[in-house]
């Protein structure tokens, strides 16, 4: 890896890429992955690199959800296992989620590869490398999933996605949570609850929630998480924010 | 390559993303130039994949302003030449620049094939791989240029290229225009004419004003190209339309 001094103004953006390009190297993410991984950054930018508190509302009310609900799955590709594979792990023990290894570009090796290091990380099941359950509207090889997993989950948790998975799902009449920084991607406009926000800073905002431990400065959030959540609503307070940024 | 049918609507911007990852594959293009594209991509995602206004308007004074020049030349890198090949050789003919290749990742291969890229597609004169001068302000391998070249140019139009260079070029006292989608970039805000568009539309609408050629809604446009630039004032507008589009 290239050496990124520790003051550096940028070093987490820069250190978060240097992660995706190892993790391309390595063989576990795709090409594909690098672009999306782009598109991100710019997005991050927009929101100055940070939390809006759109995001940290969506975060909260997601972390509810997933622990509400009867069955949650973490649905994790490439870009998400190697950007926040400790997380990843983590959000899954506090919330009682499975974790699903799902692909768009699907090989057993790079399925192995990740389940490996989510195992490096501390998971004690990783599913996904024995599909026998389909998710229907997706191609053959993308639309493979576990009915121990994704196939019978009320709530799915998909970081980092593409609109296709994220509507499909929602064909599925699952509850669908995205991690997606483009307020205004189809996977965003899709979700129940879209987080806009960085995939690692959102696991740990969800893992503090998770935990209770969550203080903004140094108080508790006086949050009353609603029944309803105004998904469209939360997604225009955040343009409103980029809007007057530009 | 990935097969994408003609009619998909997003065509253009899945087949740019397919020859940028095949760049990659083939040495050309650098890890961190798929990343970069990415960015670019949620660009023109906001400028809903079209050529502004704003944006012709600075292509044709960037048009002018090589020509008028006494001596220009057009410094590619490996996206660059991955997405317009012929784009960059018939811009340069037309505008009578030189060619030279300029890398953040230089390594003798990738010039050799840049070069070899260029010449496939007409060039008769590639600068580059005998560097003889530098830009100072860049580290030493970036750093390198041609005395015949950028060296003594008066203009030098940067495609695709990132803030050190354009502001070390600017040092020089070169006229620098960019190509870059985003507006609020550094490359953008230090250049003297910024073209906020997409590097295939942007070169291909600089070839149509060289050879008087463009045409709006069936009518030549009726531009008249003022001495002085104001290219904040520009890039204003453009920051205009995209939180309208928001």
């Amino acid at each position: 890896m290239t050496e990124i001094p520790k003051n550096h103004p940028r070093y987490h953006s820069l250190m978060t890429r240097e992660r995706i390009v190892e993790g391309m190297r390595n063989g576990i993410v795709a090409e594909a992955g690098l672009i999306a991984h782009g598109r991100g950054e710019a997005f991050d930018y927009l929101m100055q690199e940070r939390t809006l508190p759109e995001s940290l509302y969506a975060e909260q009310v997601a972390v509810e959800r997933m622990i509400r609900s009867h069955s949650s799955v973490i649905s994790v590709n490439g870009n998400t296992v190697v950007l926040a594979p400790r997380e990843i792990v983590e959000l899954a023990q506090l919330t009682g989620s499975m974790i699903e290894v799902n692909l768009f570009h699907r090989t057993g090796e790079r399925i192995r590869k990740i389940t490996e290091i989510l195992m490096e990380h501390g998971a004690i099941e990783v599913l996904g490398k024995d599909p026998d359950a389909r998710i229907p509207g997706l191609e053959s090889e993308r639309g493979k999933c576990t009915s121990q997993g994704i196939g019978n989950a009320e709530v799915v948790l998909v970081p980092l996605e593409d609109g296709d998975r994220a509507q499909a799902l929602k064909d599925m009449g699952k509850y669908v949570i995205c991690i997606d920084l483009n307020p205004l991607s189809r996977t965003s406009r899709t979700s129940d609850i879209s987080i806009a926000d960085e995939v690692n800073r959102a696991l740990n905002n969800m893992i503090a929630f998770a935990k209770d431990e969550i203080t903004i400065n140094g108080e508790f959030p006086d949050f009353t998480v609603p029944d309803q959540f105004d998904n469209e609503q939360n997604l225009k307070g955040i343009l409103s924010r980029i809007k007057r940024f530009l």
